[in-house]
């Protein structure tokens, strides 16, 4: 039976992308399915005896504070513990850069909410983060898309798309999700320098940052923009927005990422997300705060990062032995995903059902192109899956796109 | 120095009223001033020791559980919780119809998010709740209001102002926020037929439907319509949207609270919640079914009414014994607040000046007008003072008032 509220639909409102994703992530919620489906953290990296002393201590000594409203910026020891942090790996800002998010997801609806008109064309990576699009595709957004290739955008198709005259650029340049590609330095360079000539701003999306495995850490774009607009301030002041969370790091549960940007623009940042949840659970940040402080994040993050790298060892390892001809992946230096391209004329959600009949599991990439395509590849993700379950899986997989790519070669 | 984004604020984006306010609490922060001003619930109340057993309990056997990623919906005990616990104020529910949100704010964003185009005109009580017009101005919403007296929103009015067509009408029947004012059955009844013979949809914002101190309770409008769309179905299909929160009866630090919806509306909610925030802290739901369940919410909330009827009384005592003739003010029968009216010309904009030198304070109606008006009227919260607070500061404010009303009539 429809009620009246079914006619009544705002009209800015996309196509729902949503739910292709999350049917099949039921399906791979059997407990028999090995999956690689999911973007989530492992479980067995969350340090929950550290969560249970910070709840204790916060409870009994400032429970009153934790359990009250707070100011909609966030919690100011977090703030400024997240501006130390992040000041050394290279972005130089104050506490009045950064507010509290509920997630990086909530920085992403918050920047929809504050700058998207319906129609307004948004410039992405090809493919790009699905979350991202489902931010957006609420307030009406449209998409310009840029290939990309092993060194992230390719720089001839993003001067292109520049020229259409893009609302911003949206770039995960850190073992992006979902190919798990690495902006080159020489690339974020000359992005910075063509957002600039354009005179685009960049919205940059660094969830990963911290879970690099191999290779040399690259200064993050909101770093290298910021060259471009020194002018003596203690903030920062420059034409990228920037946001990073504890999801990957801490734990997802909690919901508390934070976002970077001018003052002048993080003020409307504020009273956007008062209007959308007047403030981040105050408990959540001061917890987070009492885990994080005092070292143990740093020395967390370097167990993280050991754990993932053998994750994604094991899963390359399996790949180079299991994969047959003709299939391509990334070998991604961080983060938590692997991109498999297969034949073109594959279709990886017809190869999905085999997959899933053989108890193993998979996004299809098609979702992560805002403007289709992509039929042919698929994400992998190996933070989340047992050495076992990573050593089966791939060989499960392996036999599944054997008779896949085979039977297409065959044709 | 202004960045490029500076220059791409999206245009439905309305001139943003909620600085006002916020200056205003930043100025009655001050140790030494008596603030009626805020809508904080007492910390005296905060069941902290409950909290510190519920996450010790969720840590230790659901820890990896409790800081995971989470479905969009919310924990389903706590849904089935909800469900339990509204059907006993009569709102007949399954966890089908229920999505946690984080707080009710963002109840309120997704509504506006999901249904307002720009230029919609939204029908509410005059004056209304503040935070609902800071969630809806950002999706470029207009607004009919409604005159309300001490019965709530005035019948004549509302049927005039629903032959304007309004996309829907938002109404607060219970001890509403600004006036504590609640509206009587027989307009209840009648708001669901002019609703229904309209065909405009209802929104039911209910933050402190639990908190009665004197009087019967009433039926929320949601259980009203129910009648009217009663088609022997488990779930509620009707034309009521219906919200509600802990952050009254638990604690507002959480951030946790619900909203009602028929099953096709709720998966649109779903949706966009998702793009929103992804899912309400995980942690946190786990942890307030913990607290709440068997039986403690109940207990708990009889001994937050004893605690609040007691400051109401109070405040209502010092209205009586301080407040000058030709001072209006409401006697809620439940609820955080107190609406004070002056005589006509009374700016509380200049009476605030001078009760802040008298080292107290209160929020001044206007900002609660989305048409402007009210400059005669102030806001009073009982629930976060102590007793000594609020015969010190009833007092206080008798005499400033004394002062801006005496001079009023010499006039």
């Amino acid at each position: 039976m429809q009620t009246l509220w079914e006619h009544r639909f705002a009209g800015r409102v996309n196509a729902m992308t949503s739910s292709a994703i999350r049917e099949i992530l039921k399906l791979t919620a059997k407990p028999d399915i090995i999956s690689f489906a999911g973007g989530l953290p492992s479980p067995d990296v969350f340090p929950v005896e550290e969560f249970q002393k910070a709840c204790d201590l916060v409870l009994s000594e400032t429970g009153k504070q934790a359990l009250q409203y707070a100011t909609t910026e966030g919690y100011l020891p977090l703030r400024e513990m997240v501006a130390r942090h992040t000041s050394r790996y290279g972005i130089k800002v104050s506490p009045d850069n950064i507010v509290i998010t509920s997630g990086s997801q909530q920085a992403l609806d918050l920047i929809g909410k504050i700058f998207i008109n319906p129609g307004d064309r948004i410039l992405v990576e090809e493919p790009t983060y699905l979350g991202a699009l489902q931010a957006w595709n609420g307030y009406g957004a449209q998409y310009v898309t840029v290939p990309t290739d092993d060194d992230g955008m390719r720089l001839d198709e993003l001067e292109k798309a520049l020229r259409i005259g893009p609302k911003f650029i949206y770039v995960l340049p850190n073992f992006q999700n979902p190919t798990g590609r690495t902006m080159s330095l020489e690339r974020r360079h000359k992005l910075v320098e063509l957002a600039d000539h354009y005179g685009v701003p960049i919205v940059e999306d660094d969830p990963y940052g911290q879970l690099r495995y191999d290779g040399e850490h690259l200064p993050p774009v909101v770093v290298l923009d910021a060259k471009f607009h020194e002018n003596g301030e203690e903030h920062y002041t420059g034409n990228v927005l920037y946001t990073s969370t504890f999801s990957k790091t801490l734990a997802p549960g909690l919901r508390l990422a934070w976002l970077i940007a001018p003052p002048a623009v993080l003020e409307r940042f504020v009273h956007a997300k008062q209007g959308s949840d007047l403030h981040t659970s105050s408990f959540n940040q001061m917890v987070a705060y009492e885990v994080a402080r005092g070292g143990f994040l740093d020395k967390h993050i370097k167990t993280i990062r050991e754990t993932y790298k053998t994750r994604r060892d094991l899963m390359l390892k399996g790949a180079d032995e299991h994969l047959p001809a003709g299939v391509e992946w990334t070998r991604p230096e961080g983060g938590l995903f692997l991109w498999v391209t297969l034949p073109e004329h594959c279709d990886c959600k017809e190869v999905l059902e085999d997959a899933v009949e053989q108890k193993v599991a998979f996004v299809p990439g098609n979702p992560f192109y805002p403007l289709g395509g992509g039929e042919n590849t698929f994400r992998l993700n190996f933070s989340n899956a047992s050495h076992e379950q990573l050593e089966t899986g791939m060989q499960r997989l392996g036999q599944v796109l054997q008779k896949h790519v085979g039977q297409l070669e065959k044709a």
